[in-house]
């Protein structure tokens, strides 16, 4: 970072400051906290509406009548396809509702009401019991280890993936560790994809025989440019290191078709899928199976996914190099923050000075922006060093996310001038 | 129960094998095992698959996205349309996807973990805690608590619902007992109806300040007759009776619309709802929208759901007629067997002579048709009188269900003439 006079601080304050009170005047009210789509995004789906229109057309390939009970893993269609988009056999996916975030909560409930496979308990029984955490992170993660009080232990993200040397040396040594969270393409905010070594390296390691890798690969497909980023088969991998029953993958249509009427997968291996079975037996007689066959049939196979998605990203990409261009424009020449540029993914991740952060994030919301709060992004919502911003660029229009950003660049200079200045 | 002589059973057993021969010839293959609406009945609601057909038709009227994130508790109109069929306020209802099973089961887990509002810890951590189980009853509630570690308590049940002395009794003296399950009108599988002072008894009664009910009013638009039973408001008697907390109520529309695809509810006062939301909020950022979008734009009001009922009821009608007309000219004149005849619902409840449940079952599945397994109707399978039987007429065909009562008449004969031939 370069250096700068107090004299300087102070004239990048005035002018900061300057056309801060200009953007007040405008009374904005803008939310970009969330990586949502927007609803364009959504109107590229509109076809899934009606592809299941008739009494006719309810029935799944199988002869099975979707409106009616059954079926607890899904619709053999709707396993297929993932098992194809994600590399598995359909026989190790168990397709549900609208929430992949609703699979991954239950998935440590069970674990705490009944354990897992290769576990003496259940998790719930044991003294304490500890997650890793990559930071930064997804927020939903590590608000579902707080809720069921597992101890979270942040784990610095590099450039490949979570820091794997501290991985592997806590989970060798300290079985009260039985998980970590891992969003391992185009990760939650950083965009960044794992690589073939840290996936081999989680595979290996030796754990406790109870420990589950977490593994939600939300953003499987979610590529802004082409090629984009290849994520090693984690499943695969593990099998082949004689740890079969080490992953949980999640991943969902969440962000392909509807956020909120979507379809949600775990995908796992024979043992994991039936210890889940036996009480899922007992929690559902079944998922929505005529939304699944919606899916199925409005998309037909993983190539007609992969080129809906290109749509999205045709979309997303001048949002994305909105939020770039402002951010080289405004930010580069003064040295003062650090950003990514991922290759696909939902989130663009800031870092500032350290101790900005909450600062900005206090300054956009004085201005009318609600962003992503400070912290959020790390366990109990602290960063240790306060200075990551997650940028959700998807959701505004873009004129306003252009305004928004404009609005952030400045705010992210008048904390830093202010730190500088001990103000 | 009229007295036979020995050769009057050899009689009846020899002329009713002969005829259960000739139905094994037949080589039947048909299963009546499960209370689900038959495909007839689900195509009487088609219209609902393409009611939200357009992008600009998936705002619901506060200008949400339905296709987007959020609104945990649902849509305002379905929590409205609820609201109204169940006579509570709007602000009381958590509208969610397609199961109440799934609603269930994850406020007993919830209660499990974190416990409910009024106790003194989670209900895991309590060293035994019970449920009363008014048998016979629905063999989903009971493997809830078999799945949990919950142990169950059989309760009778009388005409008017459950044995209230013994229920008051109970519950004023032991405060391990945290809850009850009932389907209060047209119970399964008796199709009774709780009476007004059963309600009542159960709003004011003596318990444990974390004891709840569970109302699973799974059929309380479900008449099959006009007019059908009514059932009184529990929420509000226990608002009343100063137990506003005693109380989740579930319902859905399995059995309105399509069993795989509805929309479930909770109902409960402001507390119980507030801090269900606690935990909720970290296990799913919101249900399927665009599901219950669908519900209220097709159905429109609590009346448009009951003219729908009235097309449910013309087909069952003449299902349950068959029934019981085979139980009226088949075990009447023999006075072997006794067996409910409900103005709603979804079952017949048959009691034979005891010890001949499971006998009878048994000879039904050599013929080739599959009914609810005996004891199925009690807590961990077993009927202590092994008397029970659950007759499901709403699925099979007309023809086949004729069939199937035909044999089953057959083979409770069998049964009860090997018992008092003691073979």
């Amino acid at each position: 970072m370069k250096e700068y006079t107090y004299e300087q601080w102070q004239d990048i304050l005035s002018q900061e400051t300057e056309k801060y009170n200009t953007f007040c005047a405008r009374g904005l009210k803008l939310d970009m906290s969330r990586g949502k789509p927007s609803s364009e995004q959504l109107d590229i789906s509109e076809g899934l509406l009606t592809v299941v229109a008739s009494n006719a057309d309810c029935y799944s390939a199988n002869g099975t009548d979707c409106r009616n009970y059954g079926l607890l893993y899904g619709i053999p269609e709707i396993r297929t396809l993932f098992a194809e988009l994600l590399g598995v056999r359909s026989e190790q996916i168990l397709a549900a509702g609208n929430s992949s975030l609703n699979l991954m909560y239950d998935t440590i409930v069970r674990a705490m009401l009944f354990g897992v496979p290769g576990g003496k308990c259940p998790w719930g029984k044991y003294e304490k019991i500890r997650f890793l955490c990559p930071v930064p992170g997804y927020d939903r993660h590590f608000s579902i280890c707080e809720n069921m009080g597992i101890e979270m232990i942040n784990i610095d993200m590099g450039p490949y993936g979570p820091d794997m040397d501290t991985v592997e040396r806590l989970c060798a040594s300290d079985d009260t560790i039985k998980g970590i969270w891992c969003v391992p393409k185009y990760s939650n905010p950083e965009g960044k994809t794992y690589s073939d070594d840290t996936v081999r390296r989680l595979a290996r390691m030796k754990a406790a025989k109870d420990f589950r890798i977490f593994w939600d690969n939300a953003y499987a497909l979610h590529d802004l440019k082409t090629p984009g980023d290849c994520l090693l088969n984690l499943l695969e991998e593990a099998e082949q290191a004689g740890n079969p029953d080490r992953v949980y993958m999640f991943a969902s249509t969440s962000k392909i078709s509807f956020p909120g009427a979507g379809v949600a997968v775990i995908a796992a291996s024979t043992t994991n899928l039936e210890d889940i079975g036996k009480s899922y037996t007992y929690q559902t007689i079944g998922p929505d199976k005529l939304n699944q066959l919606r899916h199925v049939r409005y998309f037909k196979n993983a190539d007609g996914i992969r080129a809906h998605m290109k749509k999205h990203a045709e979309h997303l990409q001048p949002r994305f190099e909105a939020v770039l261009d402002t951010l080289n424009n405004q930010l580069l020449p003064l040295d003062i923050a650090e950003w990514t540029e991922p290759k696909g993914g939902y989130f663009i991740s800031l870092n500032v000075c350290d101790g900005c952060a909450k600062r900005t994030v206090e300054l956009m919301k004085n201005a009318g922006v609600i962003i992503t709060p400070a912290g959020a992004t790390f366990p109990y919502g602290k960063d240790p060093r306060d200075r990551n911003i997650r940028i959700a660029p998807t959701y505004p229009p873009l004129e306003e996310l252009k305004l928004c950003c404009e609005l952030l660049c400045i705010c992210v200079k008048i904390a830093t001038a202010e730190k500088f200045l001990n103000r």
